[in-house]
Order: structure tokens, then sequence, then C-alpha cells
């Protein structure tokens, strides 16, 4: 007997606690190439919000009545599969729940780098992959680039920001009020944009007066028009997400798209699955950092699986800084 | 005594004949080194609207009062620079003319391809460069793909299409009105799309129900979107001219540019004098399949130097199919 999180009716708008419900479910048999997990975190997302709605997006929606997903750490109890044995920690995607019974092609054993386990579902999960593939694959940034990175308090460029200082590069970073535009500067941001305090283009263009070399978009809208203004020639853009247009039923306009083709901008989009067959990787250089202090990941710690829909909650109400990660 | 074209004021939007200004000038003395070229054909171009604003691009903006320069193809009518004889066939950048002293460095002697010498100024010259790098390189088209190509009619884009069907690719191109979509199926395309007989989108989504791999961007705006919005993953868009863009006053705006992420699209701007290095392959590769029919070259010829604005204007009002081209 487990306990899972199941989806109880699709959220309109902002999600309630009614969306939810706690249920005991059966385990399934623990079948040849399974393994039973029993999970110690569990990783809550702003993207699940979109898997809360019934549109065909990268991933599939979640189902009204089915358990809900996530990423989540946990340590293998019982094995029937071969490379696993009781006490392993590994990360799998069925969080949101106490127990699992899973097949070891769905687990990834943690690699020993010397971090604790929850670091896992942050700088060295998806978020920081995003981060480390985007900054250093997409937008093919190097040591001596003028980086700019938008939404730079956020999970995915806080890390942005920390790899390109840690890269020898120069970081410019986008945030929104005082207090976020501090935590960027904390963060080594040589220099930050407040989005709240005026025109992106002109506050851009005083932090980064000889323009830039790299985007990392986490929004689009304005910021990206104004990376488009002020890209030097063969600027690298990593396009990452454009949550400006998310809400806005407007179509996005841009002045200055047409520098594309006069700088040789290249725009590249790409989703972090795509370089699964790469975390080995991501793990070696990323591990490093974050062991030796060069990337730091702040994180904020929600206690036991019955708060679970809080934390989620608490992801659109500023109730964390860093990661939100639940604690079993 | 020679005659060229000056830019007389700055167009603001449209150009007009009042922006031009055919005067006398007198020629320098022919130094060593250098070349009296009297100019056969002209190249008007839509690149050299932007020359006419006052702003900082990859090339260096026209200047009011002087004269206006362009790509031509002339004969050496007297030489004082080695390798270089009166009778020979050059190509260089002193056109809207009739007749100029150039150094020897600034004129490139025809190659023996076997082919008309004006064919230099559109298949096998800058257009044919264009839509060849732009297509093989910049875009990685290969055999198989589905390329949408904009202003297909046009210099550039009547290349890419036969280049693509010469290559195994799906070709599908827009141009305006019945006209120039028949002369963009007699180049061999699969499928036409006519901007003019309603919203792109659905025409393409009509023309290419699979989605497109490839976009060979020359005029951005509406087209630009419909191809936002039917890329496949990892689709590659060249971007090379936004003609939509040069005369509008307004910034484009995009519903689908959040599709870059999602579907991977990479997009990167060129300009061609980037690949001057790598000249003789194309003429190798472009001399071959305009030697063997494999691509041909239409043109629309407007006789006369006083008429050198008009075959420019011409440009912005569909006025030819193919190269458009002054003859002397």
């Amino acid at each position: 007997m487990a306990r899972a999180w199941h989806l109880k009716s699709r959220p309109s708008g902002m999600p309630t606690d009614e969306n939810f419900e706690l249920k005991d479910i059966d385990l399934p048999q623990l079948g040849d190439g399974m393994v039973r997990v029993r999970n110690r975190w569990l990783s809550v997302d702003p993207y699940m919000r979109g898997r809360m709605n019934d549109v065909k997006s990268y991933v599939p929606p979640f189902q009204i009545g089915e358990p809900l997903e996530g990423g989540a750490v946990g340590e293998v109890v019982e094995s029937k599969a071969d490379g696993l044995a009781p006490g392993d920690l590994v990360l799998h995607m069925s969080g949101w729940r106490d127990e699992a019974v899973v097949p070891a092609r769905g687990v990834n054993k943690l690699p020993d780098l010397g971090v604790e386990p929850q670091k896992f579902l942050g700088v060295l999960g998806v978020t920081g992959a995003t981060a480390f593939f985007g900054l250093l694959d997409v937008a093919s940034a190097k040591p001596g680039d003028i980086v700019f990175v938008s939404a730079a308090a956020g999970a995915v460029g806080s890390v942005v920001v920390q790899l390109a200082k840690a890269k020898g590069m120069t970081a410019v970073g986008s945030a929104g009020g005082a207090d976020k535009c501090d935590f960027v500067r904390s963060l080594g941001a040589d220099q930050v944009v407040d989005y709240r305090a005026g025109p992106v283009l002109k506050s851009l263009a005083a932090a980064a007066p000889d323009g830039i070399d790299v985007y990392f978009d986490n929004v689009g809208g304005d910021h990206l028009d104004a990376a488009f203004a002020l890209a030097r020639n063969n600027a690298r853009f990593a396009m990452c997400g454009m949550i400006a247009g998310y809400n806005d039923p407007n179509p996005a306009s841009f002045r200055f798209i047409m520098r594309i083709v006069a700088a040789r901008i290249r725009l590249k989009g790409f989703i972090v699955f795509d370089f699964q067959s790469r975390m080995d990787e991501f793990y070696r250089e990323m591990g490093q950092l974050v062991a030796s202090g060069a990337v730091k990941a702040q994180e904020t710690v929600v206690e036991g699986l019955e708060n679970t829909p809080d934390a989620f909650l608490g992801l659109f109400q500023g109730a964390n800084t860093g990661k939100m990660l639940v604690k079993l």
C-alpha cells in the first residue's frame, strides 16, 4: 500500500487544494527488472501546471483521477533488477507519492558526486541541465562572451548567471524589482537589468554598452527584442521559454527582429530532454562546480507528503527562494 | 567624363525617383594598378534600400550627394594593371554608372564557365551564392527535406527552388499572383503559395500538410510567422532578408514565435559576403548546374542607364521575375 496525490479536477486559472486528492493505492507486484522505491525528496515545478491542462505539448497532460507525476529522489527498498540493490539512491519520475514500483529503465542511480541527493532535483537535475546545455551547447557560449540572461533570479536563470561567471564570461541578468536584482548581483552578475524600472532596451543598452554575444531567453517579448537590438555580430540566442507570451493573447511584436540578418544572429530553441544522452558530461562538470561551491543552489524545503500541493501552489505565490522541494 | 547615379536624398519608407539624381562626373586619372571599365550590365538588389538609410549595417550607408554603388559586369577598356587587358570582362562594385576607374584589386576577372557574362550578377553571382550557401550551409538542407522559400519568383528564391529540386528536396515556394506562381511551378516547385490569394498561414498549411523542415526567408512578416507555425521539429531557417520590413515603420508581430522552443527551431541570419572564401566551391557546383540546365536563370532586363532607379524601384513592386538587371 502506498499513498499518491491524484488530479481530482483540472484547475482553471490558479490551482487550489480542491484540484488534488491524496489516495491510497495498491502497488503492482514486483516483476523481473523492477524495483520498489521509497521516495525521500519530491520536486514540484511550474511546468506541472501546464500538464494539468488538457492540451498537447512536449509532455502529455495529466489525466483526471490518475496519479500525478514528477521528479523524485528515492531509495531502492526491494529490487528484481540487475545493477540496482536496496539502499541505492535513484532519480525517477514517480513523484507526488511515498512509494512506487517502477521498471529499472525508468530510474537512474545517482552518480557519486559528493553532493546531497536532493541536488539532483535542482542544480544537478533538469533545472541545472537546462542552464548548462542551453548556455554552453545551444548558445555556444565561451570565455570572454557577454551573456545576457532574462529571469536571472529564477531557477534556471540563477544557474546560468553562476555558470557564466564560473566560465569566465561577463554576465548581465534581468529581474523584476530591487530585491531580486540584489539576489542576481549576489550570484555574481556583473550587471543587472531591473525590467520593472524602465524599458528593457534602455536598461540593457546601459548595462551592456558593447552589446551582447549570447542571450539566454527565458521570457521572450521585449527582452528578446532588446537582445535583437543589441546583439553583436554572430550572437547566439538559446531559446528556453517565452513566459511573456504564455498568458498574453496579443501577438509579440519586434522592432529589431531584422537584425537577425545583418548581425548574423543564430537563435535555437531547445528542450533539455534532448540532451538526455549527455547527462554524464553534465554530472562531471556541474558536479565539480557544485561541490567546489562555484555554483550554489538555494532551496526551500516543505516537509511531508501531505503538504505537496501546498509546496506546488507556493511556487505561484513567491513562497520559494530557489528550488522548491518536498522532504518525506 | 562618365555619368553616375547619386543619392539625392534619403528615402523615408518607399523610395521614389526624387531620391536619385543622374550626374556627370570626372573620372580619376588612370594610375598604376588601375583599370578603366565600361559597364555592360548593372545589378539592382533589395539590400541597396538598406544602404540608403543612415544606419550602421554590414555595409556602410550611401552618402547624400555621393554616387551609388552596386554589382556590375564591365569590359576593361584601358589597363595599367598586371593580368588585366582591354577586352577582359570583369565583375566589380562600381555599378549605377556607365564607366569607372577602379583599382585592380576591386575587380574580379570572370572565370570561364561557358555562361553569359550577366549570369555573374545573378545565378553565378551574389544572388546565386546567397541561395547556394543559404540553403545548403546556413539551413543545412538535405535530400528529403521539405523546403519553404518565400519570394520564390525573385532572384534568390528562384535559385533556391531549383537548387532544392536538384538536390532531391521537396520545394514549396511563395509568390504574389497567378503569373508568378505559374513561374515558380515552372521552376519545378512541388507546391506554390500565392500570398495575394489569402493568408500565408492557411495557404502554407495546405501546401505543406506535413510541415516544413527548412525555411529560406526572404521577406519576414507573416511568411516568417507561418513558418514558425508549421515548422517540424529541428527545422532550420536561413534568414536572408526581411523585405517586408524594409519600408515598413511598424514593428513586425508574430503569433507563433514561441514555437521556436517546442519545435527546437534554429534561425540563422547570414550575409553572403561571409562566404567569399568559398566562392571556388560555389563556381564549381553551381557552374555545372547552370551549364547542364538543372538551374536556369530567369532575368528581367531594363535597358539604359537612365532607367536604373526604375529597375531598382520595380524590385519593391513585383516588376521582376528572377534577377533584375540593367543593360547598358
